[in-house]
This record gives C-alpha cells, sequence and structure tokens, in this order.
C-alpha cells in the first residue's frame, strides 16, 4: 500500500473519453492497493477560452475576477472526473481549492501557495476515496480565488503530495518521461530513468517543456519524489517514465545526463561603457525595475578606461529593454547599443560535474571542431551554457549528445 | 437612492456583447444614485453542456459532483460581468454562492435556500461597489456547493433582495412583463402593469413560463416588490414591465387578470371503484410515494356502492402512474383504468373573484358557447381551471380573453 498523487494535464482530459481513460488509469492504481489523490487540469481549450473571454472584455482586467473565471475550468473536470470515477464503482469525490483548504498569498493570477491543510482529504483517502483536486487554484487571504499562474497544476501536485506526505507523484503528460535532449532533434535521444532534481531544474529551465521548474523547485525543497510518466502509453513496463530524486539516489552517475537548448533568447551589448565602479548598477537596476530577467552576462577586460557589457534576455523582453536602455543612455553613458535576436542557448547538464573537470572543454573543442563560434559563455555548478547562432542549434545539440556519450 | 437587485437570465448574458449591454443598463441604474446587487444566470447553453456532460458519463451520477460542474457557469458570469461594469469605471465584485454565503439545505440538485449572511455584501454596496451575484447556487451543510433546481436563479435573486432589504427586485427576461394571457394565441392580450403575488403564484404555475413560482412564493412570503422587465427593450418608458404587488396596493381590481393554459397535463380515470372510506387513500397514497404530483381530483356520485375517480398528472408522469396503479390494481379495487393525454387545463385567475360572483359561470358559458365540453373543474379562492380537449385550448383562451373583457 502506498499513497499516491497523480496529475493530468489538459490534453489528457480534453474530452470525456479520455476523462474516461483517466478514470480507468485511476481505477488500476485503486486496484493495486493505492490510496489516490487525482490533480487536474482544465480541459485542454477551456482555460484559453476562459482566458480569452476576460481579455476581450477588458485588457487591463481585475486579475481578481480573471481567477474567479479562469478556475472554473478545473473545477469542471474535478467534478465530472469524479463522476467517472463513481461509473466504474470507485468512491471519489472532487476538491475545490477553497474546500481542502489550499491557502495561496495574495498575488491573484500567480499566486504562490501558502499551506494546504489536508487533514480532511487525508481522512477519505484513508477511507479509500479517491480525492479528485482542481489544480491551478486555491484561496487567497481575501476569501476569492487565487490561480497559481499558467502550468500551475504541476505545482498544485507536488504540493499536494508533500502535504499528504505521499510517496510519489506521478505526472502524466503527452511525453513519456525526461531525455537527454529533445527526440525530434536527436532521434537516437535516450529517456532517462532517474534524474537528479537539480538537474530537472536546470533542464527544465533552459527549454525542455516536460515539468514547470516552479514544481521542480518545490519537489526538491520538500524531497517529493516525482515521476513523470505518459498518460497515453500502456500501463507496465512499456510507461515507466522518469523519476525524479535525490542526487544521492542515483549510484551509477553520468558526468553529463542532458543537453537543452533554448531559442527564446536575445542577445545585448553595450558597445564602450564607462569602465567605473557602479556601472553595471547603472545597467541592471532600471532592467530589474522593468522586470527584465537578465540570463548571461559578459563584461569584457576594459581598455581605454572603457568596457563592452553583453547580457542575454527572453526574447520577448527585447523591445521594453531597449527602450529602457535608450532612456538611461546618458546614465550609463554607452557609445552603442547592439542587439541580436537569431541566438541561442545550449546548455550541458549534469550532477557529476561536481566532481569531474574538463566537461566544459569537450563542449568547447566539439563546437569548435564544427565551426560554430560561441558568442557567451556561463556556467554553474552543474551546467555549462553557451550562446551560439541560431542556425546551428540541431548541429550543436547532436555533435554533444554524441561527443558525452548519450546517444542510445 | 434605493437598493435593487437587478437579475439577468442566460439570454441576456448569451455573449460578450449581451454582457457588455448588462453592464451598461447596471451603469444606468448606478449613475441614478441606487445601491445594486446584480444575480446572474450562466451564458445561454452553457448550463446545457455542462448537464450533458454529466449525463453522458453517468446517468446517474452523485448530484453533488453534478452541482460542483454546472455551478460553474454562472461562476463564470459574474467574473465576466464584474470586468465588464469595471471596464466601465464602475467598482465590482462576483461572488460565488459559497462566497456570501448563501446557506442551503444538503438537496444537491434541488436545494432550497436556508438563510444568506449578507453583511459582507451589504458593507461593500453601501461603499458603492456592485455585487455581482452567483444565481442558482449556495454552500450545503457539507461545505459543498449546491444548485437550486433549474430557473433556480430567479429564486436567488428574490431571495438576495429579502437578505439586503431591497427597495425592489427587478427580473430582467426576453419579455417585457407578465400579459393577460400567452400574446402568442391572443395578439390582443396587454401587459398588466401591476399583478398580486397571489394572482402570479396562480399564473406561474399553470404556465405562464415568466417566472419560477418557487420566486413567487418567496416573494410573497417576503414581500419583496418585484419587477418583471425586458432585458433588450430601452429603458424608460418602454420598459415599465410588471410590478408584482401585494394584494392591498392594487386599488382597480380586475375581476379576471389573466388567462392561462398548460399542456402538460393527462387525465387518468378509474370506473368503478368501491365506494367505501380509504378508497382515496388507496389511489393517492401509492402515487404520492412515487412522487407524483396530483392536481386536479373528482369523485363522482355513489351508484351501487361504487364509483368513477377522475384525477389529472403531469403528463410527463403518465407511465409511471400507469405502472403504479396497475400494481395497486387488487388493492383498490377498481374495473378499468381510462386514460387521456389529449387535454389542456385553461384557468381564469384573479384576486378579484373573492368579491365577485359568477366569473365560474361566465367561464362555462363562454366555453358552452363554443361547443368546447368540459372535462373536469377545479377551483380555488382567486382561480377557476377546467380541463379540456387539447385541440380547444387557443379557441379557448381566445373566448375566454374576450369574454372577460381583456382585450386591448
Amino acid at each position: 500500500m502506498a499513497r499516491i498523487v497523480m496529475k493530468f494535464g489538459g490534453t489528457s482530459v480534453a474530452d470525456l473519453d479520455r476523462i474516461r481513460n483517466v478514470a480507468e488509469r485511476v481505477r488500476r492504481q485503486v486496484a493495486s492497493g493505492d490510496q489516490v489523490a487525482v490533480v487536474v487540469s482544465a480541459m485542454a481549450g477551456a482555460t484559453n477560452q476562459l482566458v480569452g473571454w476576460c481579455q476581450a472584455l477588458s485588457p487591463l482586467h481585475d486579475a481578481r475576477e480573471y481567477d474567479a473565471v479562469v478556475a472554473t475550468g478545473e473545477q469542471v473536470t474535478t467534478g465530472l472526473l469524479a463522476i467517472a470515477l463513481q461509473a466504474l464503482g470507485i468512491e471519489a469525490r472532487s476538491w475545490a481549492g477553497w474546500q481542502i483548504p489550499l491557502l495561496t498569498d495574495d498575488s491573484h493570477g500567480a499566486a504562490r501557495i501558502q499551506s494546504i491543510d489536508a487533514s480532511g482529504l487525508i481522512a477519505r483517502m484513508e477511507r479509500g476515496q479517491v480525492a479528485v483536486v482542481a489544480g491551478f487554484q486555491g484561496l487567497a487571504p481575501d476569501n476569492r480565488i487565487a490561480t497559481l499562474g499558467r502550468g500551475g497544476s504541476d505545482t498544485s501536485a507536488v504540493a499536494l503530495a508533500a502535504a499528504v506526505a505521499a510517496d510519489r507523484c506521478d505526472i502524466y503528460t503527452d511525453v513519456d518521461g525526461v531525455y537527454t535532449t529533445d527526440p525530434r532533434i536527436v532521434p537516437r535521444a535516450r529517456r532517462l530513468d532517474r534524474i537528479a532534481y537539480e538537474e530537472m531544474l536546470e533542464l527544465a529551465s533552459v527549454g525542455a517543456k516536460v515539468l514547470q521548474a516552479r514544481s521542480v523547485e518545490l519537489a526538491m525543497k520538500e524531497r517529493v519524489r516525482v515521476q513523470v510518466l505518459s498518460s497515453f502509453a500502456d500501463d507496465g513496463q512499456t510507461n515507466r517514465g522518469t523519476l525524479l530524486v535525490d542526487e544521492d539516489e542515483i549510484v551509477e552517475k553520468e558526468i553529463v545526463t542532458g543537453i537543452a537548448y533554448s531559442r527564446d533568447e536575445a542577445k545585448v551589448t553595450l558597445r564602450h561603457v564607462p569602465d567605473r565602479p557602479g556601472v553595471a548598477t547603472s545597467v541592471f537596476g532600471p532592467l530589474s525595475q522593468a522586470r527584465v530577467n537578465v540570463d548571461m552576462i559578459v563584461q569584457n577586460v576594459s581598455a581605454e578606461g572603457a568596457t563592452d557589457m553583453t547580457f542575454t534576455i527572453g526574447r520577448a523582453d527585447l523591445p521594453r529593454v531597449i527602450d529602457c536602455l535608450e532612456r538611461e543612455r546618458a546614465n550609463i553613458g554607452f557609445a552603442t547599443l547592439l542587439t541580436d535576436s537569431d541566438v541561442a542557448k545550449i546548455s550541458v547538464v549534469g550532477v557529476g560535474m561536481r566532481s569531474h573537470a574538463g566537461i566544459a572543454n569537450t563542449m568547447f573543442r566539439t563546437l569548435a571542431e564544427r565551426a560554430i563560434n560561441i558568442q557567451v559563455i556561463s556556467t554553474s555548478e552543474i551546467k555549462v551554457s553557451v550562446l551560439i547562432a541560431e542556425d546551428y542549434t540541431e548541429l550543436a545539440v547532436r555533435a554533444l549528445h554524441t561527443a558525452y556519450g548519450l546517444d542510445a
């Protein structure tokens, strides 16, 4: 007997047939003797329609009303899945966020979970009742519904798993696990049986869209064992998925676990910035106030009292960044502003890097052999990232996947 | 300054344009200095879709899950209308039933309102905020959402009007008031400026579908001034609607206020029933247990120790009634069971009847002159109803409308 949280996204509950399939999958889990809570998203398309209505009525709509409207999507799915489960003879009931209650802060539209009082829910799970919980939502301090922001259902599932002390949190998605890289680019990419939280966090944040980064962070903090599974594959051997675990649980550590890439990048260079104390603040202070996320930062060595400063940002933020920097031009004192959207970030990730030297150099040499120019480099304890011209993305990912011995 | 509850049904909020129209109408009410609460239904079609999904998954679905699913329709409308009002510069917020809270009994799917704690809502109305309230729903004792049954939004509006001590409850619908009879049958039917609660109750229950009978009962009990208005007509003189008032407030009482009809009837006759004490209970006891609503009842005088018993029921109940009576045949001891679905009930309604004789006779004479046979008669203090062959429905309604001087 284990206690399991199962999470199904919008495509897995897109219509009544798929809801019946989910019910059948839950039934099998219950039949194996487990206590089960299910977290569901809205039926695919429902959230977009509700969001579209809010925006059509007022682009600057009240986030509290947006939450009241949009949270109904998950409420519908919970009720329907509970009915589908009951039709299979499984005792089940739906739970809206406010009923549990799952309490959030007051950041309507992008709330963070504060606490979950799961006692009522646990009591029913222990009596054999399946809890069908609405993802993506909770109750804010103003006694109104708050949503967690897009993709928040993963976070709901992990938080609930922590609150009910679940043995595992199974995230069912449209892929069957986490791969060494994107299989659309590298057909020989391998599914990973296990991956460390830290690695997943790096992979999630650089483009592997399997899990929301926030949910991985939470799983790491709360030590929730998260398993990524396909909601369309059969059970058993063909649907083993990928298990997120503590680094210590991975005995045979690969040096490099995966290659990630992101095309959502833009590069900004400020030429001839005066090389004096405080100049970095004069650049990144205003950007921070404009809520721009700056990623890689490089500052060249000074020549003649001036330097060049290069950094990367999300591509969608580029117009805002240009606007912001031009307004600060006099204050910063740069000569020229150069931008480039045709760039991609390639990252090599692996906890094994901590104990191995030469990982970065393998990357640089591999790219050099393909005549791929490296524009910016940044490193963390378990990651090396480089910025290259976007056209070389696939070539770079394939070459690195082979170079680090990841090919199946 | 008055305090007004405005209620808009599904067709009035069917799409974003109509929701904007409703917002504009509310804006005008606020501009005239009134404190306003708005009760809304789900967007037309939304409830049917949600109900359809529940039924498709399981015809015998859990009413609590049905409620969780179906109540989302109104929740969506409240949020969207609040956004539309804010876009017009009107302060507004949405209220789900559980947020007010509006407490119901535990009859999920057809719950009755138990109490409304409107203090939070009133405090905000007094500060000028429009309360946008989800109709048709409340919070049951099990801390789960309960719906009031189809058409329950009228009842929500009247109950809310009582709870906030509103000066008036304006029910916006797709007709512009209550008529002396159905204008589709009698083009010269007149809109009534005022109608007594008791009259409206009789008219509502016999076929005029303007207001749910339950909401009229509640309005009568709580003495809520209800006004029926068109949500599509312009304001002012062209949209005066019909005001439901206390009988005493109608100075110039018409003897007959309206002619109602219902085709949802079926007639059942038990021939040769033993004429002994307790026989009525042997018939209507089992029907009551089978939750059949019996309307008109007639028992002929006895001849040779036996009698004939005739009564009417809702047409949809006929198969159930036949089944029930056949099972009780030995116990009741009737000889023959006759049924007839081709019948209609025609009712003449008016509080003036209390003080006037001869009203019923005018009806009988008028029908006799058109050679319309009366099958069953029943009377109340303010109503005379007859059962006739369904084919004569329009002829009877028109003749009576003229006979009682109701033609415009």
